[in-house]
Parts: C-alpha cells; sequence; structure tokens
C-alpha cells in the first residue's frame, strides 16, 4: 500500500456503492410488491428478488473485499473510528465478517424456517393455535441460537443476535435500561389507572373522511419537514418506510375512517424515518457515513417527531385549527387541549401496535424477556404462551383472551427477527435523550413549535445524528450529543412531566 | 455436440432467462420513472438503470453466447423455423448478431445524441423553433445512416432501420401497402368531407367525472379480457403498456374531464397490447416462443380492441346502456347510434396522436415518406419543414400554423427512432386481416359482441398469435392465419363498410 491505502480504499468504496445500487433496486421491488404488484404477480417478483439478493450475498462476501480489508485495518485510514475512511472499514468489515461466518447452506435453512413459520404463524395466529406453530418456532430458535454460535458473543447468546439490529449493544445493559423504564412507568401506569379521569377519546372516533385525512397527514408530514419532492406517501395494510435512492424515500400508512390517531401518527411515525433517510450525507450513499447507525437510532428518529412532538402541546397549538379546518364535521367547537388529552390517553391494552405511548414500552420488555430466556433456555418455546400471559397479568392487568391476541400477535419470531424488539423501546429511550438535549441547545424548542415552526429541530437532527451516519455507534453517539450514556430517566421524566397535570395528578 | 445441441440449447436459454429477468427489473424501474418517482429522483433513477442496461448489454454480447449459437445453426434444432427451438435459435442469433455489430462507442454517441436530441426537441417544439433542432437532427440521421451500414440490408438503408421494429419487413414492400392504403383511404375522406353530414362529437365533450371515467374504462377492459389480477392500471402523461413480467403487466391512462374519448380509447388500446402480454407462453417467458413478434403485430392487437371492436356498433349496443349508467348526465336519453357516430367522427386534422382511425394512416404516410427520403438522400434535414407542410396540404387538406404542430409534434426522430412509425399503420392493416378471419373463423363474432361475450374473439387471438410468439415472422403469421399476404384491402373495406352507411354514403 504504496498510498497509504487510498487507491484501495477506493476500491472498497466502488465495489459497496454498486452493491448498495443493487440494494436499491431491490427496495424498490420490496416496496412494489407491497404497494402495487398485482395479486398475481407474486411468485415472479419472488424469482425476481431471488435472483437478485443472491447476487448482492455474492459480491458483498467476495474475497477480494476481505483481503483488502485485511490490509486497510492496519492501515493510518482505520486511524480514527469516527472519520469517514475509519467507519466505512470498520462498518464494512464488520458487515464482511458476520456474512462470511454464515455458511450458505445455513443462511438457505434460515431462509426457508422463516418462510414455513410465517405461513404457519399466519394460520396460527387466527385460529389462537400455538400448539401446530410451536414446531415451526422451536425450529427458528434452534437455529438462532446456532446463528449466535456462528457470529460469536462475550457473554450470552442473545448479544450476538441483538448486535445484528443494534451494533455494539450489549444484553446486560439494554436489560438494565428496559428494566429502570418499567420501573419508572409502572407507578405511572397505575397512578393513571386509579385516579379516575378519562381522556375524551370519543374525540377520535368520529367521521375522519379519508381524503381530508390524508391531505392534513401530507401538510403536517410536509410541514415537520418531510421532503415531498424527495419522497411520497402510498398506502398499505402494514405501514412501513423504504428509502429507495438518496432522494427516493417511500412512506406508506392505512386509513381508517372512524379513528383520527391510526393514519396521522402513523404518517408522523413514518415521516420520521424518511427524515433520517433524507436526511443522511448523499455523497455517502451506500457506505457507512451515509447510512443509518442503527434500527434503535432510526426508531428514535420516528418516536420523536410522533410522540415527543406530535403529541406535545405545542404541536396541537398550532394544528388544531388546521384540523378543523379539515374535519369540520368532527372537530367543529371542539377545544385543542381536548383534543390534546385525547391523543395522550394512557391505558393498558392488549396489542402492542395500538398501544399508548406509556404502555408500549411494557409490551416490548415482555417480548424481551422471553425471547431472551428462550434463548438462554431458561424457558422453552413450549412455555411461552403461559409465560406471555403471566407477565400480561403482571405488567399490564390484562389477560389475553387467546393466543392470537396474546403470544402469536406479532410476525417477528415466526420470520426469524429475534432481537428486534428491544430496538422499539431503544429507540424511545434514545428519543427522549436527543429531544431533551435539543430543547436545551436550541432554547425556544416549545415556542417554536408552537408557532409551526419545525425548521430548527429537523435541523438540530440533521446536524446531530443524520449527518454523522455510521461514524459512531447508537451509544457513542448518545454519548456524544447529550454527555451522558443510555438512560431511561429523560424519557420517564418527560411522560411524567406531560401525563401527570394531563390526569390532574400534578 | 453429442446430444444433438440439446444441452447447449439449455445453457442459452438460461442464459437469455436470466438476462430477461434483469430485464423485467429494468421494466419496472422504467414503470416507477413514469408513474410514482418523486420529482427529485430521477438523477438516481438514471444511475440504477444506466448501471442494469450496461449489464444486461454485456450479458447479451457474451461471446459465449455467439460460440453456442454458432454450433446450434448448425444442429437438428434449428432445422423447423416455426418449432420452438428452431425460433429461439434463429431469433437468439438475430439479436446477438444485431448487438455485436455496433462498436460500444457507437451505441454510446447514438445514446448521447438522442439524449441531446430529446432535450432540443423539446424546447424546439414548444417555440415553433425548427433551425434549433436542426444540427441535433442532421446528426442522429447522420448516426442512423452509420447504423444502417453497420447492420447491413439488402436494398436500401432503411430497410436495416426498419428491420429493428418489424424483423423481416422490407421497405418496398412496407412502401406498397401504405400507398395502397392511401388510395383507397383518400377518396374516403374526400366523400366524407364533401357529404355535409357531421357526426355527434359534442356529445363527447360534456362533463365525464374521471371516478366514473377510470370505473367504467376498468370495467370494458375486464370485460373485453383485460386480467386485473395480472395487470393494473395508473395514470400518466403518456399513456404506455409494460410488461413486467408473465403476471405482471401495467397499463396507463390520462383523464380529461371534457373529453370521453382520451381515456376510454386510451384504456382499450393499452388493454389490447395488455392482453397480447397477457396471452404470451409463460413457460417461455424471455426466450422468442414467449416473445411477441414485432411493433407491427403488438400494434395490431391494441388497434383491434381499440378500433375494431371499440369503435364497432355491436360493442356501443352492449355497452351504451353501462355508460349511461356511469355518466348520467351527460347520457341520461341519448341514443347509443348517435354515440357510436360521435366516436367515428372522420376529420382531417394537425396532430397524429388525436387523429381518427382514418386519417391517422395519412400521418404516418407522410413520415414514412419524409424520413426514408432523407434516410436515402433524396430530402435534406433542412428540407423537412417544408417538405411536411406540402405533404399534409396534399393529403390532408390542411397546413400547420408552426412547425410545433407540424414537423416537430412527434418525439420520435429526436429519440433516434427512425423506421419506427410504418408499424403504426402495419398495424391498423395486420388488426383488419385479423379481424377479418377471426370473424369467418367464428361465424357468430358480431353478435356475440352484441350481448357483451368478448371470449371468443380473444381466445381465437390467443391462440393464433399470442401463443404462437415469436416462432413466425409478421408475414409469415399473416399469410398462416389468413391464407393472404400484407394487404390494406380488408382495412380499407372494413372503413368503408362502417363510415358509409354512417355519413349517409352506402
Amino acid at each position: 500500500m504504496q498510498d497509504g491505502g487510498n487507491e484501495m480504499l477506493a476500491l472498497l468504496c466502488e465495489e459497496a456503492r454498486e452493491t448498495a445500487l443493487l440494494e436499491s433496486i431491490e427496495a424498490l421491488l420490496g416496496w412494489d410488491e407491497r404497494t402495487y404488484l398485482p395479486p398475481a404477480g407474486g411468485a415472479f417478483r419472488a424469482e425476481q428478488m431471488t435472483y437478485l439478493s443472491g447476487w448482492i450475498h455474492r459480491r458483498r462476501t467476495d474475497p477480494r473485499i476481505g483481503g483488502w480489508l485485511d490490509q486497510l485495518l492496519d492501515s493510518p485510514l482505520a486511524a480514527d473510528p469516527h472519520s469517514d475512511s475509519g467507519a466505512t472499514i470498520r462498518e464494512l468489515n464488520r458487515e464482511y465478517r458476520r456474512l462470511v461466518k454464515l455458511p450458505p447452506a445455513f443462511v438457505e435453512e434460515l431462509t426457508r424456517a422463516s418462510v414455513l413459520g410465517q405461513q404457519a404463524w399466519t394460520e396460527a395466529r387466527k385460529n389462537h393455535d400455538f400448539p401446530s406453530f410451536q414446531p415451526f418456532l422451536e425450529r427458528i430458535f434452534t437455529l438462532k441460537r446456532e446463528q449466535a454460535e456462528q457470529w460469536g458473543y462475550s457473554n450470552e447468546p442473545y448479544d450476538a443476535l441483538l448486535d445484528d439490529f443494534e451494533p455494539g449493544a450489549q444484553t446486560a445493559e439494554v436489560a438494565e435500561t428496559l428494566e429502570s423504564l418499567r420501573a419508572g412507568l409502572a407507578p405511572l401506569v397505575a397512578a393513571i389507572a386509579e385516579c379516575g379521569r378519562q381522556a375524551p377519546s370519543e374525540l377520535l372516533r368520529r367521521d375522519y373522511p379519508r381524503a381530508a385525512q390524508q391531505a392534513f397527514g401530507e401538510q403536517a408530514a410536509a410541514a415537520i419537514g418531510f421532503d415531498f419532492r424527495r419522497g411520497r406517501l402510498d398506502v398499505t395494510h402494514h405501514p412501513f418506510c423504504s428509502g429507495l435512492g438518496p432522494d427516493d424515500c417511500r412512506i406508506t400508512t392505512r386509513f381508517d375512517e372512524r379513528h383520527f390517531s391510526s393514519a396521522f401518527f402513523g404518517i408522523l411515525h413514518e415521516a420520521g424515518h424518511g427524515m433520517y433517510d433524507q436526511g443522511l450525507r448523499s455523497d455517502q450513499f451506500g457506505l457507512p457515513p451515509g447510512s443509518y447507525i442503527s434500527l434503535g437510532i432510526h426508531e428514535s428518529q420516528s418516536r420523536l417527531w410522533e410522540n415527543l412532538v406530535g403529541r406535545s402541546a405545542a404541536f396541537w397549538q398550532h394544528f388544531f385549527p388546521q384540523a378543523q379546518q379539515h374535519f369540520p364535521e368532527a372537530l367543529a367547537g371542539e377545544r385543542w387541549e381536548d383534543f390534546w388529552f385525547a391523543v395522550n390517553a394512557v391505558r393498558p391494552s392488549l396489542i402492542r401496535v395500538e398501544a399508548d405511548e406509556v404502555t408500549y414500552n411494557l409490551h416490548i420488555i415482555i417480548r424481551f424477556e422471553l425471547e431472551r430466556a428462550v434463548l438462554s433456555g431458561e424457558l422453552t418455546v413450549g412455555d411461552l404462551p403461559q409465560a406471555w400471559n403471566e407477565r400480561y397479568r403482571k405488567y399490564l392487568g390484562i389477560t389475553p383472551p387467546g393466543d392470537g391476541d396474546g403470544v402469536l400477535q406479532d410476525i417477528h419470531w415466526s420470520a426469524g427477527l429475534v432481537g428486534y424488539f428491544p430496538t422499539y423501546s431503544l429507540g424511545n429511550v434514545f428519543a427522549a435523550q436527543f429531544f431533551r438535549q435539543a430543547e436545551q441547545d436550541l432554547g425556544d424548542l416549545t415556542d417554536r413549535m408552537g408557532r409551526g415552526d419545525f425548521a430548527p429541530l429537523k435541523q438540530w437532527l440533521n446536524q446531530h445524528i443524520h449527518q454523522v451516519g455510521r461514524c459512531y455507534r447508537a451509544s457513542e453517539l448518545v454519548q456524544h450529543i447529550t454527555g451522558q450514556p443510555l438512560s431511561a430517566e429523560p424519557m420517564i421524566q418527560g411522560l411524567r412531566d406531560k401525563l401527570l397535570p394531563l390526569y390532574g395528578l400534578a
């Protein structure tokens, strides 16, 4: 390496960029599959995607990449881990090593088990029939344990799986954070349940015509900073956000004409994800400095806009008059304060994706505890239904009437996604830490939002998070931005500050 | 070739199928670009498509393919030109030889000239400014002449270019057909112009709400046999049909709320293209026996449904009551006979894409004569505006007020599409020949259509045309199906039979 590795790094980046180009094409195939693909087109779409993903995998595991990385890891370019070159070498190396550790036959087997698992889950959920799903889930957990061994871990197998979604995170640390979150939120939930005051939720269950919902949702998404010149909104049953290129971010939602929140907060949530994608450095597209850090950090962006902004008093002071114009029949004569209370109702419920901002995390904690216990052998897959129901009684005070609304409610495990759930709550925790810091840095954030000015917050996120790309790990980023380690305290405090007065408990 | 070439043919087909898989992905990128791509996403989409098309080109010109073909051409598998194997070898050989004859630098130069040409054309058309476009068009015609030399031809350079769109067609034969078409249609146009009777075109210019147009259009497309389980309809400024896979055909249209015909006949037209795609053999997807024959044959399918079916008396006897239900304000109390006359109005006009079924072909003939003359050197590019206007006066009796509505009206030449125009009229001619044969074979076709039963016609087209794929050339297919060579007579006769009575000239 006569030039200190510059030429080799350029080759590596060129290779990674081309692969990212193919991945962006694969992402379009996936987006189209979920939005507009004709019903009979599924089989051929699977052929296209299988071909492309096989090709991408061959490119990503090309031994030439391993050779370049071996040399670059020792070069001066890798010295500063937060520099573009240092992060690029570190992250591409991490990705390469993880990929080549898995034998192709194993990857195939895992894919097969996930496809079969999802099919079995779909049926089992409909029929509240856990036993029919149990052998499939056992197979999946067996393979996930094997995968953890292949990847390797420092303390427990769960570390290896968690690391796939939240690079660098340690299970023990996450467990501690979630436990302090539970300990902080449980009394809040209990106090709200006992106080006797009810949020006026009926306000949200009036007639909200679909076209007006779409217009208002797009208006709000644009107002907070989602760029519709570089993105769009479509309709799907399961909302998602997909970045198809540096200037092409697609978000989706679904509409319920008898419930305001479903589409609106879904749009804010996906727009938050989208603004992260749109805020990444386009000159580093496909490379670590132009990539998101982790699922937890991605989720922090969606939750920040959905909850910390979208469920704030300032937000509705500004937006409620506009909502009244869009929904005159539902909202004429109503007060913004009541509407704001309605969107902040807290009440234990059965289904995670419909849960409120507070109890949501209890759903996550249950899943995290269970999957960790199964992976370590503390519980068997067969124990899950009973253990699930016990924890729902204990943490939320409710019992699922059947396994379809209990242990079978989420697709994740059936699809082989073990170690994924905690990133949802980590996102909430990160979001609160970032938001508190933004408030301190900006000074007049609430006033600005009350006047409909969201640009300072967006710019703050752009500068401190989006433009950083993957040059920092999640825990490093939090420390770097806030001067504090990962902590549930800002989230607990933020929720108490908002909810106690609303429920007359201040 | 110990096995008579079977193994080699399998390799060749495997290769072609994989390339077709990539082309289907490229087609999705193109469809999305024209339907839903966010405004700022164009540059990155171009990068994706350039990468993919470069890779497809490398695959298609892989010397291994040439080696296999060299051997297979002499094998027994190539003996029967209409068999699957014979057609596969012949057509893949044709494609391979044409591709490798063009030096990569030339292909690049032609692409560049087309991109620049289209940009210059867009401006020039807007400003009626032919001189600003002239140098770009001269460059394009120079390159097209060069391309014709590289490909080679038997009689004149135009043969080589025409052959790209209409394999096997000879310029002289096409010229003869178009001339007999002109000779047959000119008196009809003149007689209609002089007869004094006017079609009640105002019927079509009433209020046709967009949602109702879409519902009626989709209903009609489904009724004639477009399979919406294997396809869909979207909205674009320039309507098109794109086959994205064996079970995924996308058509588009545009809506004009003050004009019934634009969307409705556009939908029938694109549905006709789509039914050809949907009728191809899916077991031969990506291979010649599962591919369309030529642009002319493709156009025959769209024109057959748009004009021979969609502008027939039987069609409107059946559909007019449904149209009245969709458009009660516009059509209540009206008679189907008047509506039918309205959609068959014949009147010389300036713009090809808005022309009626009869005069449309005169627009085509003018373009064909001019591009052929420029290619042979008989005319220069600088002569085009004057020559264009002279022919419009002579053939259609009208003079364009400016070059924007004259010589600059079509994008084709600016995009390097020389030799393309005649396929539009060949499509009309083929359609009439096929339709006459279908009438003879089926016996009660008109009665069936009047009762809304389009299945026999669709099945006839499936069997005789779609399922044949590219095992026949266009002229062979016409001969094979009708027992006659290419002939304008059925089309001229069909138009006289329909229009003379409508205009009281029978």
